[in-house]
């Protein structure tokens, strides 16, 4: 069972809006094991709308086309799919009335082309699902109706319902499709993407031949290098044990290089580790200026470990509040004495600190790229040299799940 | 001249990453005048790629394909291009001296399947930007080159300067063009996008009917409103002028609603106002936990007046390093004792401080999206309460561009 899905509208060409549909109703089609090979974006055009679902039904068997359903004169899909279809428009009479209702719940006059979101292609099903006031429509087409074209608004919130309740029950029921596809993120640090393929070459050519599983990888800066493994089977369950036999194999094969198994991110670990040993954590930062604690503080529930930073982006804030001793900034002894400074002053019982050159300006002679990260544990400070690649961003960002790989390591191993 | 855009990566199909790229060449074509009437994703497939390139081709004069041209076994894109140019792959030594070069650079040992990177298909052109190890390709197609594919790489940093420095140079210089299109972007804070669009009615009308100029709008959270102007004219002298006497009418009707008219971020701005005093800045960070300081700090030049920040996520260190008073927390009072905390303890002239609650529990009994927000001005310090809407992460963005905004305009007043 293959499913493309269309995208229309001109602010998604024009790059206004980031098409975020379609990579959700992809991420929907690929759990529940149908193929979505292409993806296409299109204006408010009448013929290039029409062109793309011709081209999406002739290469599978069902397509979702989203948004254009709106009640302006832009809004054309329905009358493309009707003429795709080869038949009229008909005004709904129960979907006139769902909107006239919806307007007046809300105490609002419903201007008149508001009824155009009624003119329903002939022979097509409305959705169950209408949390606002277009319709979601499932059009067959087609001798015997082989082949459909869902139609679902472009709002998010409306358009998830709709692909949820509707439209990924309807394509299973079609493909006769008993199988259930299951998915886990690994997530890694330590390696490069192509030092990862090389450590693994062996057991993912095995594992492509066995057919158990599929693997795939992606580099993806400050959440690490993500690993996902894919299995197809009965059930859930069994789907799941498969899982975990190759998960389990993935650990023994790269070791500590795994920072997360359930597709975390480093500051989630690096919490939860801290919560479960009962310490509480601080953070010192000079290059990546406030970005370390920023990650740590998205995360909710954070502050039960966290206690807080002190961006010391000045050489004198380093002196005076972290207590570093007068001298070099960019080196080791700077950044151990910021990772201590950092417990004393916000009262932390471990910490990490940073301080180097983001640029775009060498510092202290040292080239862009020098990093100094430190970890202290129960008064115990150490420091690492890194060497970055990459622009400022790049460098703040590769610090920081740098460093914290370093306090996630050091806490396995106390 | 029309050019499309394929995305290439099977992790976009299934919605693991977003294509973003798309969003953004899309918008750099669009400002340059060169329409683009598709857009596709497609997976690390040759057949699907091949195909994708050729319809591509049909359609428009040029192709953006992004993404593919990594080092592993899955990034085939240079192969499928080889095939649609009819040419084979050849390996460049210059490219494969500046891979070299750059792992050697890192210190890395680099693997073998890395110099797949310089195999490049006969005939094509490597862009000169090159800040990562996969090129960029200029591939002329078909007789005498009448259409092209531009190659560029999936990693955003290193897309977007091969498609500002080569791709869009290289399409105005095909298409003839000699009318110059120029955009101005325009950033508020302190309306709502609804507000704005009744604020701008009558100019909005005016300007559409006249011709002289186009007027877009996009709400842009952390980055505020942005309005962008654009405007085509014989020379780029002439657009310019154009859109100075725009800009002008716009800050007449605003006022300082705008705080940019040359789409600097709120923190660029703040930034500028202190150095041009002569001014230090610091921060005090509770709710938004070093989201203000690591967004001062992303910009190149901020150690000149950013002294840094004190991140009091835990309330005591509220008390012992901030000195705000035993008591409640997420109030205007604390506000401003950590705005004057920061200054004492870091030693700055003036700050800002946020504290509140981002959910997603209550605090204090006060309900998720109260944020107290405090400005100290040399010894000075004022709070203002504010109540945002939204969801964690937007509530601590909402709370740092409006508090920077707060200390912008007491120092416009100032």
């Amino acid at each position: 069972m293959r499913c493309e899905i269309v995208a229309v509208g001109t602010e998604l060409l024009l790059g206004q809006i980031v098409d975020t549909n379609s990579s959700w109703i992809g991420q929907q089609l690929a759990l529940a094991g149908i193929d979505c090979l292409f993806q296409t974006k299109v204006g408010d055009n009448f013929g290039r709308i029409e062109a793309a679902l011709h081209l999406a039904l002739e290469r599978a068997d069902a397509v979702v086309v989203c948004g254009g359903l709106g009640p302006t004169q832009d809004d054309i899909t329905r009358d493309v799919i009707a003429t795709v279809m080869e038949v009229e428009l008909a005004r709904d009479p129960e979907v006139e009335d769902r909107i006239r209702t919806m307007f007046e719940a809300r105490g609002r006059h419903m201007p008149e082309n508001n009824l155009r979101q009624a003119d329903v292609p002939a022979g097509a099903r409305i959705m169950d699902q209408m949390p606002g006031t277009a319709p979601g429509l499932v059009c067959p087409v087609g001798p015997d109706g082989a082949k459909v074209i869902y139609a679902v608004p472009g709002v998010p919130y409306e358009m998830e319902q709709m692909v949820g309740g509707t439209v990924i029950p309807d394509l299973q029921r079609r493909s006769g499709e008993t199988a259930v596809i299951r998915s886990r993120t690994l997530r890694t640090w330590g390696q490069s993407e192509s030092g990862l393929a090389e450590m693994l070459a062996p057991y993912h050519d095995e594992l492509e031949q066995s057919g158990r599983a599929t693997l795939a990888w992606l580099a993806s800066g400050i959440e690490g290098l993500k690993l996902r493994l894919t299995a197809k089977a009965a059930s859930a369950d069994e789907a799941d044990d498969v899982l975990a036999r190759e998960v389990a194999m993935l650990e023994r094969l790269l070791g500590d290089l795994i920072f997360s198994t359930r597709d975390q991110s480093m500051e989630a670990v690096v919490l939860d580790q801290c919560r479960s040993r009962g310490l509480t954590l601080a953070t010192a930062e000079s290059v990546t200026g406030g970005l370390i604690a920023s990650r740590l503080t998205a995360i909710p529930g954070s502050s039960d470990v966290y206690r807080g930073s002190v961006v010391s982006y000045a050489t004198e804030v380093k002196f005076d509040v972290l207590g570093v001793a007068h001298g070099p900034v960019v080196s080791g002894e700077a950044a151990e004495a910021m990772a201590l400074g950092a417990c004393r002053v916000l009262g932390a019982d471990v910490s990490v600190a940073v301080t180097g050159v983001a640029g775009p300006a060498e510092l202290e002679g040292q080239p862009v790229g020098t990093i100094w990260a430190a970890t202290c544990v129960k008064g115990d400070a150490a420091a690492t040299s890194l060497r970055l690649p990459g622009d400022r961003e790049r460098i703040r960002q590769f610090s920081t799940i740098a460093v914290l790989n370093l306090l996630r390591q050091r806490l396995i191993a106390s």
